[in-house]
């Protein structure tokens, strides 16, 4: 794949600065070379760009005109997508339904559906047009994978689970276990049937080897549009909104209630049975045990407001002065009390 | 399914008030309609139950009588866990053992076994009467798979790994990885080999892509009724009792002792070489780094008691104003100091 | 497997004290039985040691002479790797390349190769000498699996990604997974392509079911040697050095780069874009959003250098009590400045 940039800046609407050339990939400010582009979406890199030897940069408005060529963007990232979707390797050594896959006789399959080898489809799971099944998934009884939706390998979907419309299942990802419920008796934990299912919205990314646990009753619910990263753990009932950013190995707690467009970062713990508003931004590693309103931003575990949190860590980190400071103030007060005046002992 | 509450309260030994009705399934307080029962457990949700529109009300004890058709329970989870489990859907598009699977002509089967599709049975693996191992799982040499214990699709058993009966695991669950134990020497770290296994107990589960790694000599071992959630990590050489609950995302490091009755909250980090008593709780992202003994409650990382965590978080929360008071007191103390009194100054 | 203690001395050139005997196995001090070895690395559990019924101790060189019959060692554990490796039970049910494998007929598989039953090797992915590839793993098209490295059940490589020789991937480890990145809009999250791929160096170990994630340009790198622990994140971009330690459940967010020889404690977690030096020490919990030098040792969230940790951790412990202190102090300098000296009350 070649492309000039001209015709880049014709084909996504940019305005094109400086000379013309061929591009044929897209590489760091450190790494690109004559025949790439590179990016800059602020000033901070501003002296990296200068010295990059990318035949073209993709950059802010703001910085158009201070590079030999560059491609002037209202969205950088936005467009540096796009132009990176033309520079994708095509996938897919496998085509059609292998006769290596197990398709239950009662399976629904749409049309250009692709399902590899030692794939799994239960009894009534559909498969909506364009679906992709990797090798080593298992689509549950009952399970619908929405169009244009992939299973990539050993991702698993238990029974009843719903995936919308281009959803895109990384490897290992489990949606549909038994939620963590039992009723406790003085003979041990009892297990509390999970009867209930997941249901995920349509463009919901889902990290490898993260887990979304079915309801106990009803559903536990992805809003359409939310990425989830690695290893993160939705349990039971969670009912989260659409346009959620949940970065790794962050866990939200049975049947708490998140907004749409919340972002949390990496690590994050989110207590059951609250409600996070919508507009939330939550710190990585944040433990949140109460509701939170829309807009929140919080950090620290127990959480704080956000400045809160940045002003009680800076005293934090000087625990030892205070106490010091302390000790020295109850000797003065002592002296004092004595009649002694502290500043004499210095005379 | 239909079922009518009187029948239900014969069934399950339950005291009937009011009404009979006719039940077809369970919902949630909000969620129910007349053909379905709901629950509540204690008196926190009251008002919404007394406007839930469920045909019936499994309630504790002290709430019967308060609606037109209820259930009285002394224990509203476990009679809830007996009722849904007549609307579980049965589950199982295949039974017996596949021609699909690979079984070792070395493994032994027990009676009433199902292996799905692409499924490894190992050398000398046994699985016993009414086992089930669904797709994509692998059950490694000298493994034993108790009776009426279940492999959900992906989980795997490293070899040796020994699970009592009706044990579950959940989809990508590995028992039996190597643990993480190296030699360190100049030129690098050099495997211990890791000669030990993994026992599990009867009666238990283990979440969805969970890691229990096996002992680097003799036994990783987990007693029975012990529910591990899902993402926990169990390290080599780790000893826990039986009938604890270890919420998601909780690590436990190597060689590590767990009594008994234990309760970990999401996320919770334990260090390796200690000892945790029995019917110790620990809160969610708590850091246990010494011994803690019986009965323990603790919170925080590293841990304090419990208590003590919470009135110390309380003056946590407040160190900028403590911060303020000190410096306040600092300026307070030097004007006493050069004879004036700081009250002067507002006067 | 039996072996004289003598002829361990010899063939791994320890020091032999005391009597000889046989050996048929290596167990815990508390376990070891007469035909067994056990060990002692420093004199921290000597009590034990000296009431341990094993036919032989393996022990630091300053120990030797101490018991009956033993081994003395200037490297105890790495001699302990090499004598345990005699009492590996040999695996391998399976030999060859299954006719239940999936190869791409574009795949290249070197000499010695095994491919188990329902393993998928992908277009142009390659197999070198001696590589193995458990149940339910898939290779995607263009990888590389170095010399004698192995997939253990449900590993996942996706395409592109590059092992040297020697590695370990436990059973569910994903490699080359898409990164987490979105550009952001007013329709939502744009799934920015993750052109890159993951290059793993040689004698490498990835835990059960971590995750690595490729690179949005270029390449997630790991270095040789290093040992990364089960359900460990590693962001996209990430360049991580040589013989790192990086213990379970640790995450590190993307574009950061980490040297070499840095030990992560488990549930560490490392923010995006950062620099951690080489020879870092970062305590379990730790999360680190600075960079840090070489040689650091640190703690906390955020964290801290180790020994200010400490300091700080003790004076937060007392923080009710610090608390106290300073409402005292504020009505012993309000008493004083009211002219009343405080300790007259107490006269």
């Amino acid at each position: 794949m070649e492309i000039a940039v001209s015709e880049l800046a014709r084909r996504f609407g940019l305005q094109h600065h400086g000379e013309d050339a061929v591009i044929h990939g897209v590489s760091t400010l450190e790494q690109a070379g004559p025949g790439q582009l590179s990016f800059l979406a602020s000033s901070k890199h501003l002296e990296s760009a200068k010295s990059c030897r990318a035949g073209c940069l993709l950059v802010d408005e703001a910085l158009a005109g201070e590079f030999p060529c560059s491609l002037a963007s209202s969205n950088v990232y936005l467009d540096l997508a796009r132009i990176m979707s033309l520079f994708e390797i095509p996938r897919g050594d496998f085509q059609g339904v292998s006769e290596m896959a197990f398709i239950h006789p009662e399976a629904r399959l749409g049309e250009d559906v692709t399902v590899y080898p030692f794939a799994y489809v239960a009894a009534r799971a559909g498969l909506e047009d364009g679906a992709t099944v990797y090798p080593g998934c298992y689509v549950g009884e009952d399970c619908l994978v929405g169009r244009n939706s992939t299973l990539q390998p050993g991702a698993v979907l238990m029974p009843g689970t719903e995936l919308g419309q281009g959803v895109i299942l990384q490897p290992g990802a489990v949606v549909g276990g038994d939620g963590f419920g039992y009723a406790h008796t003085e003979n041990g934990h009892v297990k509390i049937p999970q009867l209930g299912v997941v249901r995920v919205g349509d463009d919901v990314e889902i990290g490898a080897n993260a887990a979304i646990d079915r309801a106990s009753l009803d559903a536990t619910t992805i809003g359409s549009g939310t990425k989830i990263d690695n290893l993160v753990q939705i349990a039971h009932n969670v009912r989260m909104g659409s346009h959620c950013l949940i970065v790794s190995q962050t866990g939200v707690a049975g049947s708490t209630k998140v907004g749409s467009n919340v972002v949390m970062g990496g690590q994050v713990g989110v207590a059951d049975n609250i409600a996070i508003g919508s507009n939330v931004k939550l710190g990585a590693m944040a433990g949140v045990t109460n509701n939170v309103p829309d807009g929140f931003e919080g950090a620290g575990a127990p959480h704080l407001e956000k400045g809160r949190f940045q002003r009680t860590m800076a005293v934090f980190r000087k625990l030892p002065e205070l106490s010091r400071r302390v000790r020295q103030l109850e000797k003065q007060v002592q002296d004092l009390a004595r009649g002694h005046n502290p500043g004499d002992k210095n005379d």
